[in-house]
């Protein structure tokens, strides 16, 4: 019988910490972390995370600074804003709610968040230090998704993962993350040929490509890691890539959604707000 | 019996291309590339590279200026001197001789070329272009290889790709080309368990590790197009990490060393100072 990687009780625990070493600046009179959280209108059905994120961070007692704006913004404005933002000694961290609004270049708007503010790893820049191994911002679901790795114990150099998805935000860093730990790294997506085959090797195994279900047993080594990063709702119920039940047998580890990758997101958001590893 | 895959010839045929479109550009009196070729001291053992640079350019009549620095340069005159040819209308590209020597801090210089400029993608917000998809100048080495592969027509989508190391330069690159291609793509390194076992699967073998003649037919599919990126001198001979001679004939295509990725490598400078794909 596998064992479920319970990433909600982990993230619990880190938010626990957090929470103390804030209480803690506050009593000492330091800094308190702040983050400037942008929303443009309401199309990108983004504001789910915008709400809980703001309310991950007051939680904690990190400060939030919202900024809600309108659809029709010029881009002009929009990077502006982010300039002052980037000079605001009173804003630790921006995060920008993607996708925009299609008048909006992101990459190029994306880019003007200043690296040292970039807590969700944005900016292409961001993207190019974590490729290169340089000093960064890790992209929050990348990052608690190795968290979570890390604390079953499993030893991550040398073994074989396998990661399915090469979205900019999931799949590709997370397989950067992965080789940075010495791991043979697989990158596959949907033109894959194979991909039963390939999974089938992986001791981890992670799961980023919005298809509910679709990882059963067949594609599971015995005794393998495996991350489900899927987030997609079925008849009103999050429903993650992998097959749940039908894998948690045959896998060392395998995490449930919800209650995995996603409560270590939105938990890395203020582990890097405080400039934690 | 396998085909030698000839960078050699391939790499003749696009220089002539463009030794004609330059002649073009002349007669019409339109704007001729030029290469801003900056090295620093002599101990980096770069002067090779920055001789054949220079002297592949002069041969299509690209225009080459070169500033050969001081070892002991301060890295603020360093960083002025690239800002000022990122603004020099006369210069269409920059390299700067890699490594630097250890007083200088080569991210930081690197990162100061104009991504405009930069056509060895030195940059590390052109690398992260280069992860993202994003537009941007694709480093030497890796676009050499890409073409190498398409020139024998073999199709990419699909195929599993096999990255033996995991250099900033070669092996991280190309396997982010690989995989915008559709490839599935695998990126081993020293610390990989299995690494026969993950050749073996390989449709292409791309070999970057720098350890002579370690690749032999044991770690090579039948039919697999088989690149090797080694450039390791022994006994005063250009050596590579394949041993052709045992691979060739098993593999369908095999690069020779010399004659394979080298002469592409410097054949992508002239295609990137051109501007061309």
């Amino acid at each position: 019988m596998g064992t479920k990687l319970d990433g909600k009780t982990l993230a619990a625990n880190i938010r626990n910490d957090i929470s103390e070493k804030i209480e803690k600046l506050k009593k000492e009179n330091k800094k308190i972390p702040s983050l400037a959280n942008i929303i443009i209108g309401e199309d990108g059905g983004s504001r789910f995370y915008f709400n809980t994120q703001n309310s991950v961070c007051e939680k904690v007692g990190i400060k939030t600074k919202s900024l809600e704006l309108e659809e029709n913004i010029q881009e002009e404005t929009l990077i502006d804003l982010i300039k002052q933002l980037n000079e605001d000694k009173s804003v630790s961290g921006i995060i920008l709610q993607l996708p925009l609004p299609k008048h909006l270049d992101e990459n190029k708007i994306a880019s003007t968040i200043s690296i040292k503010k970039d807590v969700d790893g944005l900016n292409s820049l961001s993207s190019g230090k974590l490729f290169k191994g340089e000093d960064c911002f890790v992209p929050c679901t990348p990052k608690g998704i190795i968290k979570l790795i890390k604390s079953t114990g499993v030893e991550i150099q040398g073994k074989h993962a396998v990661v399915i998805g090469r979205s900019n935000i999931v799949g590709k860093p997370v397989a950067q993350l992965l080789l940075a730990e010495n791991a043979t790294v697989t990158m596959c997506h949907s033109k894959s040929d194979n991909l039963k085959e390939i999974c089938k090797m992986a001791d981890i195994l992670v799961v980023a490509i919005g298809r509910p279900g679709i990882i059963n047993k067949e594609y599971v080594k015995k005794n393998a890691l495996v991350i489900d990063v899927g987030t997609t709702v079925v008849n009103g119920k999050l429903t993650g890539d992998v097959d749940y039940n039908d894998v948690v047998d045959i896998a060392a580890y395998t995490t449930p959604v919800p209650g995995g990758v996603g409560p270590m997101t939105t938990t890395m958001l203020l582990v890097n707000l405080c400039g934690d590893n």
